[in-house]
């Protein structure tokens, strides 16, 4: 992978029209000029140049001027228009289309976003939906390594593919901290309205992230098991190496899921664990209160013939009677483990 | 896929005979001629015409007679009479079978149609069952694009796949849309009979769809596997664009089968805290309660020499000691948060 | 398929010796002579003819003469002789031995029957065990379809099997409509035994309906797969009918499992929330009628000097105190849904 | 397979010498003579002669004087050595290795016990271990069908897997029998002590009996798969006949696992079930056994102005309210089936 | 597999500079001499000669060094240098990269251990990181053994390869343990909060030895998938053997997990049961305790004329009458197994 990626959700450079965050034609792994988007065509044909666009929430003839200049399918380009479309890969003869999906947090909340990538003979473009960060630090970090860049297009495809795997990471060590401390806390006592709450919420983030994630194993072994003309040997590690990380992003998320689901079942035994002690104490409780209440209502009868009841310590002795069969029941149900 | 599909439940126009909903020949992307069913055979032979042919419940006679101009297979003929078959896709030589499952919502309750399609050089028969909502507006709108209808029997089957797919998700937005909001209220309280009711209705009708839509997979997988003779090299973008969206109808069926069952588990689990909650409740107020009945019990008692009973405020501290005690008690369990 | 299968458990004709219930010569679509079974292999061997020999419960010299007129493997034979094998397909040289399980409903209870069915040039020849029912209907339904029956053994195979699977869905229906009275029972009350009993046989005999059902998606695949010489190119749509008819029975059953299974969870849930409700019950009337009996023990005491015991109206009005809070107990606990 | 294998767990013959079991050389299907095993070697070369050598848990120096006569491979033979082995085929060249577990209930405990095969050109070594049974009756067995016999090595080594297939069964059948036993206690009561160790009992056994035989899946399918030299065409139909059973073990373990899995759920919806019986048949109790305290405990209070005290049936009044109360509440409690 | 692997802690050299461990070169199975890594390159290019070199976390210009003499590819230093890699075999030219993760138990936790390898013609590099253990004993085993060295830098591979796989065994034999334990424990009453925390905690620790241990499963297929030019036909069967081993120790794993999940669900069933129990025992003692109560209340009310008060022996009356009922109940619930 490149050097670790740092999320930044500023943007390098002010787009120069709505729509356009950048647009720049390379040669030989350097940056030869910014270029109009309408001029784009022709620069991507120029000999050993490529051209780069980056595009944000970009609106109809914007992408319409592109997908004429670079003779891209109608259908990538109505999918590019209207976003929440799955990650995938599609091959319009000898150029590619792939759908991606970023993933933030955002405090609790899981952000995920869509970038849509166009590529061909001299021609990379993405197109960022929603959330997503901007490519800039990418752009920056393949310009900051002409030797690679030199490959052309199929290096920038690999660097934005590692920049959106790699940015999962983060995401899923923070779900992996929220999972542990849930954990130690449902280990100790029952889940209340609020653990619950989250449990939920880890479990349906998971989820959505599988959902973004998964796809891309099967976009990445195609990236490897066809011969895409696009893709030079050099650069077929770097691919592999993307591929590794996604089938690591997805074991964590398995894992992840895996272990929600122990924490869950564990939650319903400390519950029922629970119960039990509570029940216990109530019928502990219940047995002792109800000594003093049934030796009084005895010696609160009116017959006459009660020889106890004019005993000069029959009062006396009725209280300690109840005292000893209280503690005594009290001690017992300590030593059993009911209170 | 072509422009959102509106559904209409309404016809276009009345079928000319009972069964017949429309019987057009097309030539070159253009409608030629309304033509009688008994003249498609015909008008099917001649060079570049293509009849599209739409019936609905049609009985025995009608479909022998068109079984007897195509020269369709007896079996897909008798599957088309009698309804309640699988999605599927059945090659006879070169003329194709096809079974698909609507899907709307009715309110509450999910409606299933089933379409059966012939298609082979020269014809395509859309055979509606059900309540399935009609394909008129397919037709118009494949009359409004002739340069796609050129491609001919091919383009019309794919944008009849389109429609029945892309009718799919209105629907699951809308159960992601209930699901949701039982969620929202399982998290809060546990399930009342109503919620359970509409946790299993959602069940059952997700288990219903997912039959429906998961045979799509490899209906459109044969589709492009195969070298079908009658589909376009052109046209074969179209075809995978629309097993994309089936790919995705079936992920969110799954997704929404997860989260049901997360909604499902996570409701077990609240109504265990809720029962824990009542028992205790129910603990510390017997609790309390017990304290004046065990008290009064005792002064209650009929014992001669009862000091207490002499005194001046032995009533008052009586009751004091009851209040206290049970305040005493109260206070400590709300403490504990068993009140 | 053939005409709809009506299932039919009497013997159209008597066995003319014990274990043999037909054999027939057919030739050209048409029965020929009922010939001894010594004489089969001689009929099988003459031009265009083949005989159809059905057996139930065979014993062993018979077997073996029919093995050794057919050249039949010894451990097919042996199979046949000790039934209870799990459906499977062979092929030993150029004959096939099979094993399909008939199913039908007796009451509440699953019969599984067992065929076993040899075929190769010439002859067919099926034997019953058990319960299963006569296949004379096949035979009758076979005769009057000379055209077909034309093709020779290979559409007899192929009537017995649609036979056998049709048989799968009235069972299937009638265990649908089982389940659907069961959930409407369990949606709205906890279940009793009896309801417990009936959910665990449904599921076992669903697993038992599943172990004869599935392998035969196999034997179907088997059938299609291989270029088995005994099947006609024109018969091969026949069997991928029934092909897809086994996929439709292993369909439903797997739907009904789901469903069943959904059923069972659905009633833990009532079950508990049941339990919650009992519970709640349970507490609010042990707190209403802790009321009185506090109250009334308080006014019981003895203390010399109490002086609500004097009033003129302190009886009456203990007992309106203890209605008011009885009252005003049950009201607030009828609001928060507890009585 | 052969005659029906009746598990006999006595010795044929003594062993000449410890760890020797039997060593007999074989020609034309006949046995030729019991031979030293240092002649094994000279032996197995002779034209068409082959010996098959039982050892039972042999030490070092006689599996490495056995090693270097048939030139076997060294990690086989220290396999052999050290038992603990997945069931597992190995080829090493033209030898092949196989280690097989048997099967037997002793009581109420599964005995799984280890048998290492190797086979090569004119040679069969079995090697048992721990608790199996002696091969002596498949010897026998063989010995008495000459015929098959005479195939050589390739059969003696389906001998050896069939005779330790079938030794399943029975288990399988005692381990249903208790299966249908516990199911039918379940039934009808919640799970004492003793039934969910019995339940998780069973479990863990047919987990240990998975274990040993879902690998032979993998064994046979190789067996069938390979064109090893060793096996004959004509000897192919009874190693698929191994297969066959060997699947069908494997069925039955997983519907064993199933059914026992379902007894396990329903005795959890037994025990919600008898668990809410006994909460409302406590609760209901509970407010019987109330009313005569509630009832008591006012006519016990000491007002100076109780009417009714002074009444002359007031006695029996208030004892016939509470039998009154009391009793309707009874009869309420039964019908509602609360007790 | 080589001799019992003895883990051991302890180095057998020290490092003669920071993260080096040992570096040796090898000729025809023997010790030829200790070289400075600078030299290392120059070893290796010797004919018949290879060196071995064992690293602990290296820092990142000793890597460097290493690299380019050996030409090791950039993505595969990397990885080496972070660490936190999943297990995994990569073949960049004709060099391999693997990752291998090592695994004992401190007391109760779990330890994972990361070891990286690289190899290709003429050396064998091994990167330690974290807690794993050094591979000494590897290399002293490896020298002990020339006939087997001779094979050169495959054997060294499948060497420690053997070494990290073995070492599984004694951590899922104490994991067993534990489990047994556990089981034993739960089957005679609910869990408490220390055995839920154990099994939890073995759940987790098991799914972590899982993703350590699955991904082995590939690497083995693919060392033999593939004819990997480093390896020698003579040393498969040793590679086979170690596959055989990591089989082993997943289906071990699997094992444990099922156990585990039994081993949750019985503890479910033993909490209800127990539950039930609690609450009978309850039911039963309130039932007991409420007779005195209601009896003496009923004698405790103030009518005028209640004859029994004034018998003689109507006291003692009341008390048998008492303790008749209540032993009566007490003898009844003992009966039906209440108490």
């Amino acid at each position: 992978m490149l050097a670790q990626p740092t999320p930044d959700t500023s943007r390098l450079s002010a787009p120069s029209e709505p729509g356009i965050v950048a647009s720049v034609a390379y040669c030989d792994g350097r940056r030869v000029a910014d270029i109009p988007v309408g001029e784009a065509g022709a620069w991507a044909a120029k000999p050993d140049h490529f051209v780069w666009i980056g595009l944000w929430e970009p609106d109809e003839p914007l992408l319409m001027d592109i997908k004429q200049q670079f003779g891209l399918h109608e259908l990538a380009v109505e999918d590019a228009l209207h976003a929440h479309q799955r990650p995938k890969l599609e091959v319009y003869g000898d150029s590619l289309f792939m759908v991606l999906r970023t993933a933030r947090l955002d405090g609790e909340s899981l952000i995920l976003g869509e970038t849509h990538l166009f590529t061909g003979k001299g021609y990379v473009v993405t197109v960022r939906h929603g959330p997503s960060t901007t490519y800039s630090p990418v752009r920056a970090r393949c310009e900051a390594a002409p030797p690679l860049l030199k490959h052309g297009e199929d290096f920038v495809v690999y660097a934005v593919m590692d920049y959106v795997v790699d940015c999962y990471f983060p995401v899923l060590d923070q779900m992996a901290g929220k999972v542990e401390e849930l954990e130690s806390h449902l280990m100790r006592q029952p889940p209340g309205t609020a653990e619950i709450e989250r449990i939920h919420q880890l479990r349906r983030d998971l989820e959505r992230l599988r959902r973004a994630a998964s796809p891309l194993l099967e976009v990445c072994s195609r990236l490897e098991r066809f011969d895409l003309p696009m893709i030079d040997a050099d650069i077929r590690p770097y691919y592999r190496d993307v591929h590794d990380h996604v089938i690591r992003v997805n074991e964590q998320i398995g894992s992840l899921r895996e272990i929600l689901s122990f924490a869950f079942e564990t939650s319903m035994i400390v519950a029922a664990a629970r119960q039990n002690d509570v029940t216990r104490k109530l019928a502990a409780w219940a047995a002792i209160l109800a000594v003093p209440t049934a030796i009084a209502g005895i010696y609160g009868m009116n017959f006459e013939v009660m020889p106890e009841l004019h005993w000069r310590f029959g009062y006396p002795a009725a209280l300690s009677v109840i005292a000893v069969v209280c503690g005594g029941l009290f001690v017992r149900f300590k030593r059993i483990g009911w209170l």
